[in-house]
C-alpha cells in the first residue's frame, strides 16, 4: 500500500489552527515528500506557517524536497529570520543553491548574510555553475578518505560523519598528497572486506567514472543510468572531487527532461512549471510563440495553393483529397521524427549516421506510401463503383493521381521527418524542439507541390486540359 | 572523462583471436555495461564466444546487464552447457526471469533442468508474474533480519552475505514470529546507530512504503522517484517481503517507458527493440498499422470535402486556406494533448479533473485562436493591399471568414486535444497511444466543417450566393 495523501493539505491547515503539538505529532506520520506535495497547493503564506509549525528536522526534509523547487523562494521570504537561516543552513548544498537561484535579487543579500562563513562559501561556488550542468546539480556533502586509511578507520569515519552526508554508499579515495581522486569504493565493498587492509585495496581499482563541472546534466543522467551507479563524482582539472551527483537527482532530471521533451515535441515551449498551477497568461505565452511561428510557416501552403488556383478551378475534385494526402505525409513524418529523436537521445545513433538512416527511411517511406496509395486508389474506385460519389469520367486517372502522390508524399515525409532531428542537432538545437509540428508544416507545403505535380503529369490531357 | 568505448567490439574480436589471457586482461579495463553494449553489435555466435573468453565474474556482470535483454536468449543458446548453466545460476534473479521469458519454449526445459533446486524454484515463482508488474521486475536477493537482532549483529550479517545481494543499503526488519515486514532501516542509519540497540530502534519506525506483486511498474517507478528511496519492497497479503525493486531497475523502466510513449505519441506502435537493429519488415509492421488506421479515419476529410464541393466550385479561393486553418487546429490540439499526457503521467491531474481542464483549455484555445485569427486576417488584407494576390471584391469578408474560423478551430483543437487523453485513459487505453495524430485527424474533419460553416454564415450573400 502506497500512502497517497490527497487530503493532507486541508488536514495540515486544520491542525495548524489547533494545538501546535497536535500538528507536530500528526506530521510525524506523514512523509516529507507528501507534505511538500501538500504545500504546493497552499499559498506561500500558509505554507510558511505550516513549515514553521513542523518539528525542525522534518521541516528541513520537507524544504529539501526537489518538488518544492519553484515555490521555495516565495515561502522562505515569509519565514521569520532566525528560522529562515536555520532552515537554509540545514538544507543540502544542491537544493540550497537552487533556492538562491530562484530568490529575487532583493532578498539574496539579507539571507546570504545570515549564513555561516563556510556555508556561504560553498553556496557561492555552486552558484557559479550553470543550473543544467553537473556543477549546477551536484552537492558537496560526500565522503572522501585518503588512500592510506584502512577499512576499519573508514567505517568508523562513516559512522561519525554519515548523518550529514548526501550519500555514504560511495566513498571517494584520494591521493594523500595531492587530494586527486584515485578510486571509488562502495560501502558494500567495505562491509564485506577485511577490516585491516588499506581502503584502496577494497575497491575494484578501475579508473573511476567522473565528469567535469560543465558536463550537461543529461549526459550525467546517461552515465549514471548506463553504469547503474548511485553517485557520480564531479572533478576539477586536477581530478579533485568538487561534488557528487546522486541517482535521485538523476531521476528528477530524467523526469523533468521527459516533460520538456514531450512538450517541445507537442509544438510549444517547455512550461517549466506544473500544468495545473501555471498562470493563464504564462501558459498563453509559452504556447502562442510556437503556434504563431508554425502558423506563419504554414502560410506557405496558402501561397502554394494560390499557384495551383487554375488547376483547382478546372478540377475541384482535386481539392477534396488535399487534407487526406497532406495529413498522411505529416503522420509518416511524425513517426520518423519520434523514432529518430528517441534513438538519438538513447545514443543508439549518432549525428554522423544520418546518411545510413536516410538510406533506411527512404525504402520504408516508399513501402508505407505504396500501402496507403493502394488503399487510396481502391477507396476512390470503390466509391465510384458503388455510386457513393461521382468523380467524373476520369475517376481512374484521379485515383491514380492520389495513389502516386501518396507514395511520393509519405516517402518524403519519412525522409524529412528522420532528417530534421539531425539537422536541428547539427545546428545546436535540441532535436525535440517542436519537431513533429515542424515536420508537418514542411511536409504540408512540399506535399501540395508533389500532389499537384503528380496531378499535372497524369491529368494534363484530361481533367487539367 | 567518461570512457565511451565506441570501438570495443572490434577490439574484443581482435583479442579473441589472440591469446585468451590477453582478452581476459584487456577486458578487466572495460566496464560490464560497455562490453554489453559492444556485444549488441556482434552476431549471437561471436557474442557467445567473447562471453566464454571473459573471466567468469566479469562474464556474469556483462550477462546481467539489462541492456542485453533482447539478445540474451539468442546468446545463451550458443554457450556450451556447463558454462551456460553456471552463467544463469550466477545472474540476479530478476534478470534471470527476464532471460527465461525471452527463451523459446524449446530451450527452456533443458536450461531449467541444469539449474539447482532453489534457483529453479525462485525462477518459477518469478515467472508467474506479468513482466510489467512489480512481481515481474523484482529481485529476490535482499537482506532481511528479525526485529530482535541488535545493530551489531545485523552489520555482521551484512558483511557475511552482502556480496550476493542486489542491495545491502535497505534492510528489511521482520516480525520474528510471523515474518511480516515491520520496518525498513537503511545501512546509513545502522552505521551511525549505537551498535547495542535492537535494529528496529535504529529505523525511523514509520510504516514502510510497500507495493503488491501486481502493482504496475510505472507506479513502482513513481513511488521510488517521489520518495527518493533506493529500493521498494514487494509484499504479499500477509506483508511478507517477496522481493525488492531497486532504483536502477526503475531508471531502466523510466527510460523504456519514455521511448514507448514518444513512439506512441508519434503515431505508431512501440518498437520494443532498438531502432538501428530492428529488421525492415518488423518496422513496417509497427508503423503501417497506425498509419493505415489514421489514413482511413482521415478519409472522412474527403467525405466532408465532397459535401462542400458546391461551395468550393463557387469560391475556389476558399480552398486555398484549407491547409492553413486545418493545420492550426492540429497544432493547438497537439500542444494540449502533450500537456495533458505529461500532467497525467506525473499525477499532477486525475481523470476526475477533466472538467476543470476543459474549463481552462476553452478560454486558452479561444485566446490562441484569436491571436492566429488576427494574424490570418491581416495576412489576407495585406496581400490584397500590396497587390500580391487578388482575393476578389469580397476579400475583407474572406479574411473575416478565415479569422473567425481560426478562433473556432483552434479553440476546438485545444479542447479536443486536452480531452482525448482523458477519454483514452477512461476507456482503459494508454493516453499516449497515437494521441497527437489522432487529435489531428479529429480536428481536421471538424475543422473543415467549422470552416465551411463560418464561410456559409459570412459569405452566403456574396461569394457563396
Amino acid at each position: 500500500m502506497t500512502t497517497s495523501l490527497k487530503n493532507s493539505a486541508p488536514e495540515l491547515l486544520y491542525l495548524l489552527h489547533g494545538e501546535p503539538e497536535d500538528l507536530a505529532l500528526a506530521a510525524r506520520t506523514f512523509r516529507a515528500a507528501d507534505i511538500a506535495e501538500a504545500l504546493l497547493t497552499l499559498s506561500p503564506d500558509l505554507a510558511a506557517k505550516v513549515l514553521g509549525a513542523l518539528p525542525f528536522d522534518l521541516a528541513v526534509q520537507v524544504f529539501d524536497e526537489p518538488e518544492l523547487a519553484h515555490h521555495r523562494a516565495k515561502i522562505i521570504r515569509l519565514v521569520k529570520d532566525p528560522a529562515a537561516s536555520q532552515l537554509i543552513e540545514a538544507m543540502s548544498a544542491d537544493q540550497r543553491a537552487d533556492l538562491f537561484r530562484e530568490l529575487p535579487e532583493l532578498d539574496r543579500p539579507r539571507l546570504l548574510k545570515a549564513l555561516d562563513e563556510e556555508t556561504r562559501a560553498t553556496l557561492k561556488s555552486l552558484l557559479r555553475y550553470a543550473p543544467d550542468s553537473a556543477g549546477g546539480i551536484m552537492t558537496t556533502e560526500f565522503v572522501s578518505v585518503p588512500a592510506d586509511w584502512n577499512v576499519e578507520r573508514v567505517l568508523r569515519h562513516i559512522s561519525a560523519v554519515g548523518q550529514a552526508k548526501e550519500t555514504v554508499y560511495a566513498i571517494y579515495i584520494t591521493d594523500p598528497a595531492s587530494g586527486a581522486l584515485q578510486h571509488v569504493v562502495s560501502l558494500r565493498e567495505l562491509m564485506v572486506a577485511d577490516r585491516t587492509i588499506p581502503v584502496s585495496q577494497a575497491s575494484d581499482r578501475r579508473t573511476p567514472l567522473t565528469v567535469g563541472v560543465s558536463t550537461d546534466r543529461e549526459e550525467v543522467a546517461r552515465v549514471i543510468s548506463k553504469y547503474d551507479i548511485l553517485a557520480l563524482p564531479v572533478v576539477d582539472a586536477d581530478r579533485r572531487v568538487l561534488g557528487i551527483v546522486t541517482v535521485d537527482d538523476v531521476i528528477d532530471t530524467l523526469v523533468r527532461e521527459v516533460t520538456e521533451d514531450v512538450q517541445k515535441f507537442g509544438g510549444m515551449e517547455a512550461l517549466d512549471e506544473p500544468y495545473p498551477s501555471i498562470p493563464f497568461h504564462r501558459m498563453i505565452k509559452k504556447r502562442a510563440g510556437w503556434l504563431c511561428a508554425l502558423f506563419l510557416s504554414e502560410m506557405l501552403t496558402a501561397t502554394a495553393m494560390q499557384r495551383f488556383e487554375g488547376e483547382i478551378s478546372r478540377a475541384v475534385v482535386l481539392a477534396m483529397f488535399i487534407p487526406l494526402v497532406m495529413s498522411s505525409g505529416g503522420n509518416s513524418g511524425s513517426q520518423a521524427t519520434s523514432l529518430i529523436i528517441r534513438s538519438l537521445a538513447l545514443r543508439e545513433i549518432r549525428v554522423a549516421d544520418w546518411w545510413r538512416i536516410a538510406l533506411r527511411e527512404l525504402p520504408t517511406g516508399i513501402t508505407l506510401g505504396t500501402i496507403l496509395g493502394v488503399i487510396g486508389f481502391v477507396r476512390i474506385e470503390l466509391w465510384q463503383m458503388l455510386g457513393l460519389f461521382d468523380y467524373g469520367p476520369h475517376h481512374t486517372l484521379l485515383a491514380a493521381t492520389v495513389g502516386f502522390a501518396l507514395v511520393g508524399i509519405v516517402a518524403f515525409g519519412s525522409l524529412a521527418g528522420s532528417m530534421l532531428p539531425f539537422l536541428l542537432k547539427r545546428l545546436g538545437f535540441d532535436p525535440a524542439s517542436a519537431s513533429a509540428p515542424f515536420v508537418a508544416t514542411l511536409v504540408d507545403v512540399t506535399g501540395l507541390v508533389i500532389y499537384f505535380s503528380v496531378a499535372f503529369l497524369i491529368l494534363r490531357d484530361t481533367l487539367l486540359r
